[in-house]
């Protein structure tokens, strides 16, 4: 963070954000002193900030005192074109999907190294699983991280590789093994995984390709995840390429996604 | 806003925050010059703004040159409690009534003198509706609109009252009809709506009610949309009281839901 009165402007915008930065999925909810620790900010600073972005609506403070995320920045955020450009296009096709196998379906866009999940339906009969809206999960590890993995640029499934982390103890980590996996997604068009992410769920996901010209790209990858004792895996492959294809289509269509 | 060197750390952040200001639904992607016609800001100001916001990541300058809202701000608003508390705990139940009916269930809140959609589950058979996530439409004229303003302080139902605009040619606006529509829905404990927000659909909503100790409050506003030829509107009040019910238990066993 740049500071100092030379570049007054830098340093106090990047300081709001700063602010903005200190709150995240394990601390949604801060007080006035861990806002200032975790941001780097001094108190009276960090106080001082707080009543401009809560005046504006960034922020919101609490009944009990301390800071939460404002409904101005919800607002804000559903503009993004990840919700505004991905999201609202493929809900209809993902509750197709629910529809038919009452299954968690789910959206995922590689986002650096790992897949970050747009979109989520899951009904009281599917089975639980540990992303939601928002998350982020290794890419090696899941069924739609395998998916934007297989099209990814070498650098990043070099990077990947290099040291894939593991959480099960059935999370695929040999670079070689994956490799090999990472080729047969590609031919085949479809991944898969056995309880690789959390216990008791096996996955399956295909690329969501859209056309941009003479090229195709992979957009985005859906995927759905079932309990490990179920053996109808391969029969679910067919029902996500075809939602996958609507969502492809549906997404050419649409002049504003990149 | 505030300007001049007496406060530039006001100014400046005040200024940076009308520049996120410059997008809304309407406008999702600016170029430099709308933003800083927008903004009200200088178009050198604007620009060494917007390069500290996509530097951040708040903004994200687009191929064709314009900027619109970054990921960034879409991870921090799925941080704000009318995601984090409200829409994840009652995305299920909407799933179950959108399961048992295949009609348009939509969830809200009251936001000022508007009802804002903070859910909705919408399948191909469902009737189309204008309200999406995110979207703002009047407490007088929507069936959940009319939950939340019968629960409402009475300088609100006033303002509304005051002026209530029309949307359609069915749109109720007689302020002595609406208070007894009102009184009615208080009574019986839902709303309906025939043609006032659209034409060609009907509405049905219930109150979602959370207990806080010895009293009770409407959280939100839980509603079903279906096409107007349809004649079993009544058959789904218990279908959205039940799971408004289970909506309103949840919430109750949320610690953090205000």
């Amino acid at each position: 963070m740049a500071g100092g009165s030379a570049a007054p402007g830098r340093s106090v915008t990047s300081r709001a954000l700063a602010i903005l930065d200190a709150f995240d999925a394990s601390a949604p909810r801060l007080s006035l002193s861990e806002i200032a620790e975790r941001s780097g900010t001094p108190l009276t600073t960090a106080h001082r900030l707080l009543a401009e972005l809560t005046g504006w609506g960034a922020l919101a403070r609490r009944a009990d005192g301390r800071y939460e995320i404002g409904r101005k920045l919800w607002d804000l955020g559903l503009l993004a074109p990840v919700q505004l450009e991905l999201r609202q296009v493929a809900s209809p096709f993902l509750l197709d999907v629910h529809t038919a196998t009452r299954d968690t379906v789910h959206l995922a866009v590689r986002d650096g190294l790992c897949a970050l999940y747009v979109e989520r339906i899951s009904g009281r009969e599917s089975a639980p699983v540990v992303s939601q809206v928002g998350s982020r999960l290794p890419l090696h590890a899941t069924g739609v991280g395998k998916v934007l993995l297989a099209s990814a640029p070498d650098e990043v499934v070099a990077e990947v590789l290099a040291a894939p982390s593991r959480a099960t103890r059935h999370t695929v980590v040999d670079p070689g093994r994956l490799r090999r996996e990472l080729t047969e997604v590609r031919r085949r068009g479809w991944a898969r995984t056995a309880e690789e992410m959390s216990l008791g769920t096996l996955s399956v996901a295909v690329p969501v390709r859209v056309e941009r010209g003479s090229s195709t790209v992979v957009a985005a990858a859906l995927g759905i995840v079932v309990p490990s004792h179920r053996r109808d895996l391969p029969r679910l492959v067919p029902v996500l390429e075809v939602a996958a294809r609507g969502i492809g289509r549906a997404l050419a269509t649409t002049p504003v996604f990149r």
